[in-house]
């Protein structure tokens, strides 16, 4: 028996544990200070005692900026290994969290193979495995029925689960009166809101929130309260449906802290750029610093196929802003399940959103590998170049693919002979400079 | 003989210009508001009056933002028709201006086929063609020829030159006490450096500059003040050469109106996001409002391979913070010459944060399309959103690839059955939700 609980009860009784210590020397802050941050609810470590083989990750505002990447057993994808080489894939380019998806036939299997194998952060989301689980339709489903799966998830070591608690019956009648252009878009959300529109019963991840926060609390599994009234569009975003969710939300992390449950809260979204910094303000006042976790936010609605690029517009600014995770979104966003290509530029973009967020933040160490690449550059030095690279083997086959002229080899077909590297170089060494 | 020389000595007269109409038509803004823009400097409209196929745009930080393509002629591409293929290709992506880089064999023809074909702005870079035009090496050419490329360039109808103006003999000194981590990174800086270096003389785009103006004035060339010293890594940013170099923009800037000529500020660079903002403000002070045309920013140096989504995260925050003109970066940028589909992804990640920053800024009209992609996607209406996007061949690709499930074709293979969109819909109707 260990002499706590979850992460923040040990940070609550001055316990300092492994976790917290590996996470305090990876971002380079004072084991002290780090486990303030966990007590106050400010940092989380999503650890179930069942991940055994996590390598822990903190995820807060002042750490270095985490990103998520969702996968899982499909219909169209059902091969346990494939599906399991994409998750390693998605780990060796700098994911730190995977959310399992899955959505085909015994998800069990798969999910608990992660939490063997993977020591990245594990997520779910209870709701979408209630309906394949007990393969009942969502009607048929009772609030135990998705309690249960909860608990199970729990059991098979999940480090943090997404449930859609901040809508209640209220929000029915909010969303039939606001007349939102795009209504719900949350996956889990609209499943929660579907259940409740058939059953005309309560949301029961928010009517048994208490019961949730006990299973939490036995596993150390970390809540991430999903926001079922994201914006799906520009038009809806900030709306009232948006903040009054959020406001829910706020007064459940109150009532999680109170039970030392760890919690992250889930944001927009779709969100124009001028709204994104302030919405990061409104959830770090409503929700007293609890981690934000944003699923973009895009920046215009009509760029699918090129979804990356708007979403790591809206994160960079948001992780700026005080955003703690993000959640990668692929070129297929709104338009097809991602294949592997498609996943590999989503965790490139979002990385490179995180990164630019953590090096405007001033996070400690951040820009270390950028002032490396920039005396690569200097000095022409390829090679290093490549090694500071957030993907290398694409630099090269882009350098490679079009070899410079023959007598610049030094440069790069860009520029050839105008380069201004190696004019710059020569003019500084007092030589002369041939450029025909 | 028009009774005016530039749109800017038109606005301040008070006659109303052809193009001036035509772009306030297109920018919804009534006419007499944009002539005071014009007339203050505050807004230019590129138009050589040699050019006379163009089809006029107003650049300024009111109106909807600009983007810029590079292109041209160079050893590895010399044919005529490929490369004016290319041209007219990025007009049709949204391109509003071209500029010809052209770097290979007799530039002229090239250059002459652009202003009497293509109805986008045409740039150029003068000292480039300089060392191509005359054949001769950097050191043998003399002031008198650069004023003499920069002429023929007017007389061809190129509509804005980019000179770098703003490097004095000063300069050579404070980048040598300075120790920058990339010194200059412009390539036309780096030549107007090396040629002072090598000659002992003051920069002749600086000591010449009421010729220059002249030349301008004549045929209404729009000066792009170059910034030889814009950073070129983070580490360099917002440091004293570019601020001081920026100065002297602003100088030339006030000297240039003066003579009724029309000017832009060219901007960083390699800037990291948090200092984006601020050194949009601190260009619009020191240059009182003349138009910014920024080269990114990019906000790491870590991703070659990616930076046209770099450029397209700190674009889309300068512009929303007041940069008026963005030139495009490619995914091959630092690495070898764009090929079609790096031009490609190039200008598609530069319209999204032109774009992202329209409605951010609230452009007149600029978020109807994203609007209209809001209502497609809540009727699940596939053909409407493929109008919307704003690369419907790649948003069909993508979803053609991998098709949905055959009893769910109204949704995507994203989230097949569990589509939100879907599920609102039938409980909105009141309708039993199947999702098994």
């Amino acid at each position: 028996m260990r002499a706590y609980t979850t992460q923040m009860d040990a940070a609550r009784k001055g316990i300092a544990t492994p976790q917290m210590e590996a996470v305090a020397q990876k971002e380079h802050m004072p084991l002290e200070q780090l486990m303030q941050l966990v007590a106050k609810g400010q940092v989380v470590i999503c650890a179930n005692k069942n991940h055994t083989c996590l390598d822990p990750q903190g995820v807060g505002s002042m750490l270095r900026t985490k990103v998520n990447v969702n996968l899982g057993v499909s219909r169209d994808c059902k091969d346990y290994d494939v599906e399991m080489e994409k998750v390693m894939s998605a780990v060796r380019l700098g994911a730190e969290a995977i959310m399992d998806l899955s959505s085909h036939g015994d998800t069990q299997p798969f999910r608990q193979k992660l939490t063997r194998e993977c020591p990245a952060m594990i997520g779910t989301v209870p709701v979408y495995d209630s309906v394949i689980h007990y393969q009942r339709d969502l009607a048929e489903l009772t609030a135990q029925d998705f309690l249960e799966v909860i608990r199970m998830h729990a059991q098979d070591g999940v480090d943090f689960v997404t449930l859609h608690c901040g809508i209640t019956r209220k929000t029915i009648e909010q969303i039939k009166k606001h007349k939102r252009e795009m209504n719900i878009v949350s996956r889990g959300g609209s499943l929660v809101f579907a259940w409740m529109s058939m059953t005309g019963q309560e949301n029961p991840f928010y009517e048994y929130f208490d019961d949730i926060l006990e299973i939490c609390q036995e596993y150390d599994v970390t809540i991430s309260l999903g926001d079922a009234c994201r914006p799906g569009c520009l038009a809806d975003a900030t709306d009232v449906c948006q903040i009054e969710e959020l406001v829910r939300l706020g007064e459940l992390t109150k009532r999680a802290w109170e039970r030392n449950v760890q919690v992250m809260v889930e944001g927009p979204g779709h969100v124009p750029l001028n709204q994104v910094a302030a919405n990061m303000e409104v959830q770090k006042s409503i929700c007293m610093g609890a981690p934000f976790y944003v699923l973009g936010p895009l920046v215009t609605d009509i760029a699918p196929g090129y979804d990356h690029i708007t979403g790591a517009i809206g994160g960079a600014v948001a992780a700026m802003s005080g955003a703690a995770f993000l959640c990668y979104v692929t070129p297929a966003e709104h338009l097809a399940l991602p294949n592997l290509e498609d996943v590999k530029q989503g965790i490139i973009a979002s990385k490179i959103a995180a990164h630019a967020a953590d090096i405007a933040k001033g996070i400690p160490g951040a820009r270390e590998i950028d002032d490396r690449m920039a005396r690569a550059r200097r000095k022409l030095d390829w090679e290093e170049q490549f090694a500071c690279a957030l993907d290398p083997d694409t630099a090269r086959a882009i350098r490679d693919s079009r070899s410079p002229e023959d007598d610049h080899s030094d440069t790069c077909s860009m520029c050839g002979k105008f380069c201004a590297v190696r004019s710059m170089n020569k003019a500084l060494a007092g030589e002369y400079i041939d450029i025909l």
